[in-house]
């Protein structure tokens, strides 16, 4: 009940002080983190020139980093914004999108990793897989790894090794901080047939952890309400209406800007898996 | 009457001739402001490199610039654009996104209104605050302050000061050109959590100025139909089926394209506030 | 029934393989792209930086180049994109979008021209008259002539001339190889008032093509998926409950998402014209 009373604590903090999360982040996906933290009750901002970051940052409560359609031009905002919120001690969250695919976004993260301490890293198993060494096979931005494939072992020790939480999200979520791993069977493999959920994954993360309470927490209660969210959105779809992906994208958003923690007690399905 | 005639030839013009707008905006709302102008029967266009701008608006009838995204690889388009638009005697539109945020929109914009003279600006009540010297607090792009704190006074005395319309949108948006301020009541708090809606407004007042009618019935107009529209997606909201904001949008879009002049006059809130 | 069990085979292969379709592409509708590509059983990945794009095409079976919202930043990525996907015989889809409105834009396309080969150019009819050597009138990104218009000469003569497919889409579509031209008359007119059908159109032929099939049989049944989809989308409007153009655009999406050959069985509207 320690979680529950802590998600309680994140809810009421994203509720009265709508906090402002700060985006370095892609062109295809970011009209729907926007609508996702807005629909939660955050204030989404999209900023990436070098000249305004850091102060973008500044009025921020927590920064994503997503790489996605990463460009030359924007790297050098990825480093000041992430330094600025390190010096800050807001909350970032790195999304290491298509990190298998192109040497320019290895070597990239790699960079960020050395300059930038994130709080949070959140990816799918063939991102995770390749920053904790593994050069897993990767379609595109996708994964061709499941989270069951040694995820618990891969989560634990990168995030001893790089001092934060690691989320590789899939259809079971592995999340760890290195002390703790939980797992999350929420959600539905319809978040997989739209665009952007591994984005908007990110986005809640990072408005949860906005919060100021602890990455870990932030993290588990971000992906509780994405697959809830996703769960709910396909109890609401009319198939024999002919409802297909395009409406359940639309319930996706209804769902969040309904969502109560009742959602969670009622669909829940976190679980610790060990302690070490 | 006088403005529902003046409503009236808009609307006309802009359902026989389907205005070409040009857009330098962000890639966060880009898209939603392109579906307003097209369901409302104008013809969009997005284009912001240098090379082609001046061309670009050379072939339409009005010109939004906003600083969404800001990126300093952009600016000189935003410049060439509006010294074109100007030359050619179109309307241009200027959305200062994020004013109160960061010096580089400060700066920015105050190099805009040096080289650029709009037809309309409109802003939340943050950014025409500080457009107008008060240095507004400001959350991100959203802002911290009303139209009613004072907002009269701000927009005439801008209106006056840049010759030009001035539009603060919030609960109540207030218009003023100087010499008449108007207020108008329509729209819902659900506008403000979608992310967009600002842009949107801006991008229909392009489309009625486009028209080639006063700025000042081109943005009562643009603003009475996003409102009004605000209000018919409210209003066919099946909240006992579980729709909320992803369904709210979808809604919003449909009274977009099914908007005529009976719904203004069945539901216009547009009030001359006073005459200077 | 000889395009049938083509088409049978292109579905299969998208359906068991989830080939990656890489975009080099717009900020206005990549969103839609991506998700009319998942939504058929494809992969899409957008990424556009110069020193990734070669890479990533590595892991593509085919590739999009549309040049909406062209920036000179971009244009390396386009050629080495294309030149790569060349030399490993995937297939390139070109959508010249807004061709005719600039000279940044003619002078682009011509160059793409000199230093890749296309398999496949979709456009409208302004787009593909300008390509065809006739300064067409443009209005921004749309056409001011119709397929019609000499349709068919200028699609046979240009992918005569230019050793590819054309699809002139329209109304009705023109889509000739040079040695047979076919017309598809499926679709409906909501979708010229959408945002991003014409890019979707490419995304969609560029997935079929990415089966390894001919680009032809991709293109025809690419077209037939969007035209059925858009009439299906236009058949559960429910207008009497107010639906519109945003209620469109999510059939639309739900449409694609439950395509089956059925449909094409069902409604399909593909003609060949003439054998030369």
């Amino acid at each position: 009940m320690i979680l529950y009373e802590e998600f309680e604590e994140i809810f009421k903090i994203i509720k009265t002080k709508a906090p402002l999360v700060h985006h370095i982040t892609n062109y295809v996906t970011a009209n729907d983190s926007a609508n996702a933290v807005l629909a939660l009750g955050g204030s989404p901002v999209m900023a990436d020139d070098e000249k305004e970051v850091e102060e973008m940052v500044s009025l921020a409560s927590a920064l994503v980093l997503n790489i996605g359609t990463l460009s030359q031009q924007k790297m050098k905002s990825f480093l000041l914004a992430g330094k600025k919120a390190n010096a800050r001690e807001i909350p970032v969250i790195l999304d290491p999108v298509g990190l298998g695919a192109t040497k320019l976004r290895r070597d990239f993260i790699a960079e960020i990793l050395t300059e930038v301490r994130p709080s949070v890293i959140r990816g799918n198993m063939s991102e995770i897989a390749n920053l904790y060494g593994n050069p897993a096979l990767t379609k595109g931005v996708d994964s061709l790894l499941s989270s069951e494939d040694g995820g618990d072992e891969i989560a634990s020790t990168l995030a001893k090794r790089l001092h934060c939480t690691v989320a590789i999200t899939g259809k079971v979520d592995v999340i760890s901080n290195g002390e703790v791993t939980y797992h999350i069977e929420s959600g539905h493999e319809h978040l997989s047939k739209i665009t952007g959920t591994g984005c908007m994954s990110s986005s809640i993360i990072a408005l949860c952890c906005a919060s100021g309470r602890s990455p870990m927490h932030g993290t588990l209660l971000g992906l509780s309400i994405m697959g809830i969210s996703g769960e709910i959105a396909k109890s609401r779809l009319r198939q024999h209406e002919g409802q297909g992906l395009g409406s359940y994208k639309v319930h996706l958003f209804d769902a969040f800007s309904q969502f109560t923690l009742r959602n969670y007690l009622e669909r829940g399905k976190l679980y610790e898996i060990q302690s070490s």
